[in-house]
């Protein structure tokens, strides 16, 4: 884990998207702060946290705190979208190989959800991959 | 935490709320999925998280998955609430005295965070305490 969350932080820190990939399990899954059905797979979750990143990683973003045992974590955040103070976690799960297996993200408050949603389907829209 | 978690999981399973004020300190601070503004002190958390209890904690609740470390917890739950999939983190702090002096609680996806917001909004109207 803690190399995980290493690699993971200098990743956000350096805006260093074509590291994603790397970081996940061929059979990853994803669950939105937005749909309740979850994403499968590698290609559609990159592609999924590479909108998110673009919406996301401005430069009021910062991770404020972190909980982790040796296989999961949860990562919070705060960054100022459009005026919009949005607050969030990244929950990880991390197989044997030391990839992401599962992550979720859910975001507070109302308002936040909202500027999000509308920011990735507008991001999906543009097709990144 | 240990001790913390045992008496937290015990008061939900029994759905035993007047237990509740005795894990709050007196400045705790509640930041709710729905609003960005945290609400300050023992009694308005008191009567939050009374209310939040009265609307999740049907017979499908559970917690699913824990992180902690020595003062953090993040306790993850499902429920279903008509019929609608809530999935949510309560994110705890523990003060020195082992008492919650922060929690955040965050809900996934959108039609659950509307769920919860309607349904906190009836029971709060209904002045809980």
């Amino acid at each position: 884990m803690e190399e995980f969350l290493k690699e993971w932080h200098r990743m956000v820190k350096e805006r260093d998207l074509a590291a994603l990939p790397g970081l996940l399990s061929e059979d990853v899954v994803f669950h939105s702060p937005v749909v309740h059905t979850p994403q499968a797979g590698k290609r559609i979750t990159a592609m999924y946290l590479t909108a998110a990143f673009h919406v996301l990683l401005n430069d009021t973003f910062e991770y404020v705190r972190e909980i982790s045992s040796d296989h999961e974590v949860m990562l919070e955040f705060k960054v100022e979208i459009d005026g919009i103070e949005v607050n969030g976690v990244d929950i990880i799960s991390l197989g044997g190989d030391g990839t992401i297996k599962e992550m979720k993200v859910m975001v507070r408050p109302l308002k936040a959800m909202d500027v999000v949603r509308a920011k990735m389907a507008a991001m999906l829209e543009r097709k990144p991959e």
